[in-house]
């Protein structure tokens, strides 16, 4: 039925692309990106070019990567493609959604707008939108997907945890440390966050009975891990019989994971999202099922 | 008449927008760059945005630059701005024209088709351009115009060198090494080059009298600099009085610079059209004259 349809990697998300690839029952190429001396990127597309095209890669470290990303979405539609679709598990620019100070660029529209020029299709998990609640208000495609990866967190920490208690640093996180521990009727307990700056944080948590639980920390994603870090800090005193750390997206930048095995924690897990050391969790299944229930059916 | 007209630089580019705006008559700002540790960027355009703006940045190592200007463009566009123009004396992604291979992206039509989606008006200098000749060929905006610095490259070896002896490297630097010679009927000539990889290259010389002669090597762009140093070597065996090397565009990736001068070449010139430590000649006057009689020439 979907022979007409085809993912394409980037390079640096080839595993990814694969197992999605079998769990859709889809084939997969991979592109190439050539770099010159000059800092120019070529990118060199699969010699046959299907009718339905599905890019697939992770957005972190964004910047570079959109340029590819663009000659690659182009590229293939002046090759035929007559609809193009991406998969970035991890997508960018979320965060800026309004001007907190006079002339801020609104980051999140202009990067939503311009992914429409070159999308059909955009499938993505837990993007970190803040004031608006769906994704295709962000992103104006014909079909903008934003997966949360509750579920296989949820079944991954059935296998590897008892008894958990969730822990989520801060309001925002309370989406998804409600999600899993639903699944199984697990405590958990949402802390306070108050930013002082790009790298610092306060976070404050709620009087619980912390002592000998086995504490998950959980978060959508972790960029400098500081408010991971704080979180872990502040249960110090409660005395856990351990501190785990589960994120859908582990960026990591800098010292963070150093850091964080510093302050007691125990085990970091991630989903495969971003491709990282931490990767724990598999995202394949519930993507090939999403592709499925959306843009594949429309696919003919 | 232009109070509703304002450069705005990028700070990377502040000193030559200063001297552009000098030379413009034209109020100039800089916007701000903050880089989040996840690596995406926010940009903060002045707080007044006037009915035209001109970003001023050039575009070596053009990836991340890229991003970072749409925001500003779009940025400007939502506060108000009615026209949007760019100066970017290096323009990137004017070399891959045609695909070699199967499955190749042309990245000249892209990134031009995605500069129109932004910016009224594109002014460049020395655009490496192969097989189209109009710049408006690659960058459908309202006026695409690409300046050649050899004006003020000749006034600049007038001052510095007596009786110069001219020589491009290759075919593709004939235009501008003829174009300089013409100014005060130097002696030139033209070499052959033949490619072997992104950092290797043959140069052949015609037999001319080179001996006790002042040679100014001279092209549109220094990238790994592999052109000019196998020029210099090239030039060797005919003991020239000194070699000199002049560029409108100094990339120098890499050992260039240190190799260049290890082969012998004596003094390193370039245009400011990229910063760097070379920069011996401005481009800031003729940059304002070329604004005065096309973009500005336009807008009320």
């Amino acid at each position: 039925m979907h022979t007409q349809t085809k993912l394409i990697a980037f390079p640096d998300y080839v595993p990814q692309t694969q197992r999605l690839a079998e769990a859709a029952k889809l084939p997969a190429e991979t592109l190439k990106l050539h770099s010159f001396p000059d800092a120019e990127v070529l990118v060199t597309l699969p010699a046959t070019i299907p009718r339905h095209v599905i890019l697939c890669r992770s957005l972190h470290q964004p910047n570079a990567k959109l340029i590819e990303l663009m000659l690659a979405a182009q590229g293939a539609r002046e090759a035929g493609a007559q609809t193009v679709s991406l998969i970035a598990p991890y997508l960018c620019y979320m965060r800026q959604d309004t001007a907190f100070h006079p002339g801020e660029v609104v980051s999140q529209r202009i990067i939503g707008q311009w992914l429409a020029n070159y999308f059909d299709n955009v499938l993505t998990v837990d993007a970190h939108l803040h004031r608006i609640h769906r994704l295709s208000d962000a992103i104006p495609v014909h079909q903008a997907i934003n997966l949360t990866a509750t579920a296989p967190m949820a079944a991954f920490l059935r296998r590897e945890v008892e008894h958990p208690f969730l822990v989520g640093p801060d309001s925002e996180s309370e989406q998804w440390v409600a999600a899993i521990a639903a699944h199984d009727h697990w405590d958990y307990a949402v802390g306070a966050k108050k930013r002082l700056g790009d790298r610092q944080v306060e976070i404050h948590l709620p009087q619980r009975d912390y002592s000998q639980r086995h504490i998950v920390l959980v978060d959508d994603v972790a960029s400098t891990g500081q408010t991971l870090l704080q979180a872990a800090r502040a249960l110090h005193p409660f005395a856990p019989a351990s501190i785990s750390v589960l994120v859908t997206h582990a960026l990591f930048v800098g010292d963070a994971l150093a850091e964080l095995e510093q302050a007691g924690v125990r085990q970091i897990w991630s989903c495969d999202s971003i491709p990282h050391a931490t990767n724990a969790v598999s995202l394949a299944t519930q993507l090939a099922d999403a592709l499925q229930q959306t843009i594949l059916a429309k696919e003919v």
